[in-house]
């Protein structure tokens, strides 16, 4: 064994085994409602470790359940929400997934009162599987959506009444995003908003009647398996069509469709946005297909006028274009974020204040933030100090910090979180209602925890030392994981920055803990390259490759290059038209910069990617003197037609009527250069995002190169991969594969022992 | 190397580049017709190595060509067959496999005397993409199919008929086998018989429309590919329903239906063979859905009146039943082979004889051979000398040799090709029309060739020793082959016995020809236990495994077990209801008694196995105190109730109500004890008789029971790998796989070479 060979040390190594105990634990049981729905602040909603669904006071300390942990088990329970009035919780259960967000679900209200229930469902329907269920913002007013329709009840009692009856399964979608939508624009299967009064809600229609079908292969659960199809857009495919509209719920039906702006620039085009500014006024945003010019409007929901209030063009794609902007109370001011030139590394993004001016029609526009980094939330405004509250990435772009601004003056800025630096650099949160907490989930870079923190301010005086935060009480601090990880041996972490050119790559290094310059360590490089994304952060991260580098003393390496995000708009807009080519460069870039190290065994140099990550390690893998032996891609793209139409698009363009971009990018031409590679391809069969023609079209391709391959399927799993069984799959298949990769010759590590007594000696 | 170890040799290994070479060499060029189609006896047809299609007469050494290769050139034919009145050929183009035996193609009648040419299409229809096309017997009458409808032209010239209307292109199929029809039943894609004077056509009407509808998955070829659904009866599901028909020809059409025989114990039945006695009666096979009762019955053509010649009945399933009798030229004299009882080892095959006593209805039966051993088939009947011509195994069940019997007085029996042994253990063949000719296929044990041999005989001495056959044209030797192999490493044979309880094991040892005594050889078991089927024969074999034996040093074993047919009834019919315990059994037996060997190396044990082998393969590899270390399967049976309804139920009768026999058989029980294995799954994804479901849900099982497999697929295609890079890529796969597996670990390399050095020393 490799790992006997490590100094001797009573710290255990981690195993593979132990990762199934470990991962993921803060999902386990503690989830936490958004502080800022208990107007009071002070009041906070979560279910404890025991299933129990509390009530706290963090002032008062006054822990209250609200609903047991039984009422779980009774109804096999597994997702709730509690009413705003906090008389009645909506339990899901038989909770089944669809795409990434989706899920269909039966729904129970039970009153937190009295022992009675109602079940949800549809007029004349017993016992119906929702698509959705939730309640409004006032009351007991909910509504749920089925076969596409949604249905609104005034309070628990009273009778669902049908708002919209266009649905057709699969094909016109009411209040729910399709397949594209959920998963590339929206980010969420929900495609409905209220207005904040509960007065009103907007939803989408999307039709997807003119988009080809994908079939799904099915292979298991019957004796004749049929396919699974649903509309997929590949590239250059006809996309779906996307309407808006606003139903009034108080009193007759009314419902009016929100006004696309006349602009001949976006005939075809994406909603990727939409959020209510107040009451009656919708803030919608609208993108052009080629994803390079987009609209953000104010729209009027009693008539369905659209305002423009903003415009962007970009010669890359537009980034980031479904982020909700900021209203203050009256609507008038506006806050969002956007790419502002900032000198030699393009554009960075930053919170514009658009204020309007009651007498003209014009808007006043100004930035409130500066600098080459970026703001990556707008987090809430405080009308009284008029403060705008956001996170980003001042500190360095691989860490999140909560900063106040001024929206006035100078606006000066302060960072609320940098002093926690030391035990937290990554952070997300939100504000209670009344700004005087902020619940902060710190995600890295030890073991991540959850917090209340209230925020104090001296309001007398301008100094911005006045103005901090204070950890008042602690959530969740993952304390079984963090024990356990006490007594392993965790890698070291290190960050490196190699200038190439006229940028940076940005890496970063795990080591063992056990680390000897004078060793000799394989290295494996974990590939995203997603544009727009990032891999070198703060974030806690812990999966199949943790036991690699404490259980067999890999050498793990992250690198981000050109095409990566937080870095400026030049960086991440390189690869336009070109994807693939950079990428392959800076991961080989960062390679060979640590192949220079004594400490890497060149001859032990493996690659991983998933998806966009995939394509890029097949890239490495195949490469002209690549220094990669052995490389796993998990549902890799291989062939940018073959996927979604708003993702390749954004790239590569359409691929008519000139495909060469596409062509280009095609893995195919590489399939010849696999023939000496050691290459597992891990696909699941019901690949809902990248297909499994993928995977399979490539390995036409290299069975005609007579290239080697090593194929493991999960049949009938989607991509994200839901079974338990599964995922502990992949985790020991990959580790096996790695670990059989840079295992040594047996000779050979005999002669590297040999070579090292010497050296000793 | 593990080559380089052997003793120096000037003969070559064979390479597994090799294989790609010398495989298939009697389909490369020359192709035979049928010696008996011509009258003379003296002529053959043959496609020669140069393409050209020769007429051939043996006695005047006369050679013709008939057609050019040019011709097939120009059209890019494939395929052809020639008139009967050899004034015309039908060229095949465009030829597209379907399942095993069927293709569509596109036709041309050329003439051999003029240059005109008829394209082959159904009146106004152009173009046509035909399921079949082929001569009659008499001048220049022809059919063709199309969309599952047969067409008839009695000249060329003349006007095409059609002859049925109710085919439904997948459902409803006119003289052409349906899925299980070809594949498991006909063993041909042909479902219509020509009466010998042309006048009449029979065709089954099979008819798919209740049975249930499979989809292949396809990922190819198109941006959205869609599934492959065909109609195919899994165990127990809805079967095709057969009905026979018999259209006249001769004056206006007339169509009358064979009227299957009322018995209620063949409510539900497959025919299983067709074949004209006369030119007017039609031998038809009936045969029970249990498989277990079969009714022979001659038909009237004239009126569809069926009488039963012969029924059979068994304990077990009736084996070899789509075998075609032999009828004397006035049809009254019916030869057949059916299972006898011939002692302590159950049922052999014999010839029976049934002779039509004009004056009374009931026929004479005798059995003209007998002993335990199998008439394998019934090749020709002289009226002239009374004699029946066969093959068997009399000289032993893995030889096939000719033999001629008295069908009179105490059947005297001669073998014809016994003398040939040494060269020849292993015929096939068939008679020209007037018996003078027989074209013998010698296909083992060494490099196979064909030849024209003339039968002798003194009529006027009823001595046997005055029958004779003599070689007098040798029309392909493979001296190609024949050469190459020469300078090859090639593998030496033996044959085993061994006695286990109340029956014997055949083996068959393939060892390096390098073989030394005191040499540590792995040992690779290749499993087929198809029931009913053999594997030790002397039929030459060359495929990757010689690659194994000649390169890799490695001793291959085949076994004839329990289930094995050509040894009597009692061990063909011991699986029934059992399927898989018995054939693991005898398949570790094998491999016990070749590991108590010195020179076998007990650490690596190998089995490989296809479709029902992969069944047995699999359960051998995780059966309990297994000694096979690695296995490989091709596209594997996993679960029989996912498998063709015919296959199936043959052995294990119907799913319901009683599944248990189906439950046993499963492989899923099997799938924890596959954790520590080698083990991989080959399969093509669209393969139509063993579907990819059958690996899918046993990886499923795999998965959840954490065991490790490795897959390749072969994307969209079919069972029978059609590609040739695909076969390629397999055969590769198939050598690394098992070089990989028995490779030895360099140290203990080492330490074994030191105890060679001891022993010697």
């Amino acid at each position: 064994m490799i790992t006997q060979n490590s100094s001797s040390s009573t710290v255990a190594c981690l195993r593979r085994e132990d990762i199934t105990v470990t991962l993921r634990p803060r999902q386990e049981k503690v989830c936490v409602d958004e502080i800022s729905r208990l107007s009071d602040g002070a009041e906070l909603l979560y279910r404890d470790r025991d299933g129990d669904v509390v009530k706290y006071n963090v002032d008062t300390e006054e822990r209250t359940v609200l609903v047991t942990n039984k009422k779980f088990e009774m109804y096999k329970a597994s997702k709730y929400q509690v009413s705003p009035d906090m008389k009645h919780v909506l339990l899901a259960y038989n909770v089944a997934p669809v795409y990434q967000f989706s899920y269909t679900a039966f729904y129970i209200i039970c009153s937190l009162e009295t022992p009675e229930t109602w079940n949800l469902n549809p007029p004349e329907v017993r016992n119906a599987q929702l698509q959705y269920a939730g309640w409004g913002p006032r009351g007991q007013q909910l509504i749920f959506i089925f076969e596409n329709n949604i249905y609104y009840r005034s309070t628990v009692e009273s009778r669902s009444i049908r708002l919209v009856s266009t649905g057709k399964e699969g094909v016109i979608f009411n209040g729910l995003s399709d397949w594209l939508y959920e998963e590339e624009i929206f980010r969420s299967h929900v495609a409905h908003w209220w207005s904040p009064d509960g007065a009103r809600l907007a939803y989408a229609t999307i039709n997807d009647s003119l988009v080809p079908r994908m079939e799904l292969p099915m292979f298991t659960g019957t004796l004749y398996p049929m396919g699974k199809e649903y509309h997929y857009p590949k590239a250059g495919e006809e996309n779906p069509v996307i309407t808006l509209y606003v139903v009034n719920l108080n009193g007759p039906l009314h419902t009016i469709q929100m006004r696309k702006p006349e602009d001949p620039r976006i005939s075809e085009y994406y909603v990727t946005m939409v959020k209510w500014a107040t009451s009656t006024k919708l803030a919608i945003n609208w993108l052009n297909r080629a994803q390079n010019i987009s609209i953000l409007t104010l729209c009027e929901a009693t008539t369905g006028v659209c305002t423009k209030k903003h415009e962007d063009e970009s010669e890359g794609w537009l980034h980031r274009q479904n982020e909700k902007p900021l209203f203050s109370k009256d609507g008038l001011r506006l806050f969002f974020t956007r790419a502002i030139p900032q000198g030699g590394r393009g554009k960075f993004y930053h919170i514009s204040m658009s204020v309007s001016q009651p007498n003209t029609s014009s808007d006043t526009l100004q930035s409130i933030t500066s600098g080459d980094w970026d703001v990556t939330q707008v987090l809430a405004y405080n009308e009284e100090s008029q403060l705008i509250y956001f996170l980003s990435t001042e500190d360095g772009p691989k860490r999140r910090h909560l900063y106040s601004a001024d929206t006035f003056g100078s606006f000066n800025r302060r960072c609320l979180s940098c002093a926690m630096s030391d035990s937290c650099g990554y952070i997300s949160g939100s504000f209670s209602h009344n700004m005087s907490y902020f619940l902060l989930s710190c995600q890295g870079p030890d073991v991540p925890f959850v917090a209340v923190h209230k925020m104090q301010r001296d309001t007398e005086s301008e100094s911005q030392e006045r103005e901090s935060m204070s950890e008042v009480f602690k959530l969740e601090n993952n304390e079984v994981l963090r024990v356990t990880l006490d007594s392993m041996q965790m890698p070291t972490v290190e960050y490196k920055e190699i200038s190439v050119d006229d940028y940076t790559l940005s890496l970063q290094i795990l080591k063992p803990a056990t680390f000897m310059e004078t060793s000799h360590y394989p290295l494996l490089l974990l590939v995203d390259g997603t544009p727009g994304g990032q891999t070198v952060s703060e974030q806690f991260h812990m999966d199949w490759f943790t036991v690699l580098i404490s259980s067999f003393e890999v050498i793990v390496v992250r690198c981000d290059g050109r095409g990566s995000g937080f870095q400026g708009t030049n960086l991440l807009h390189r690869i336009q038209k070109k994807v693939g080519v950079f990428e392959e460069q800076d991961q080989k870039s960062a390679l060979s910069f640590l192949l220079k190290e004594s400490y890497v065994d060149k001859s032990r140099v493996g690659a991983f990617g998933k998806v966009y990550g995939g394509y890029v390690t097949s890239l490495l893998l195949s490469g002209e003197e690549t220094p990669v032996k052995c490389g796993a891609v998990l549902s890799p793209v291989t062939d940018f037609e073959l996927y979604a139409s708003a993702f390749s698009e954004r790239f590569l363009g359409l691929p008519k009527p000139d495909p060469r971009a596409y062509a280009m990018a095609n893995l195919a031409h590489r399939a010849s250069q696999f023939v000496e590679k050691k290459f597992l391809i891990i696909h699941p069969t019901a690949d809902e995002k990248v297909h499994f023609q993928h995977s399979a079209k490539f390995i036409s391709q290299l069975i005609n190169e007579k290239a080697n391959y090593t194929l493991q399927i999960y049949p009938d799993e989607g991509h994200f991969i839901q079974s338990e069984a599964t995922r502990q799959h992949l985790t020991q298949s990959l580790v096996n594969f790695f670990e059989e990769c840079f295992r040594l010759p047996e000779r050979v590590f005999e002669e590297v022992l040999e070579e090292e007594s010497e050296d000793e000696g």
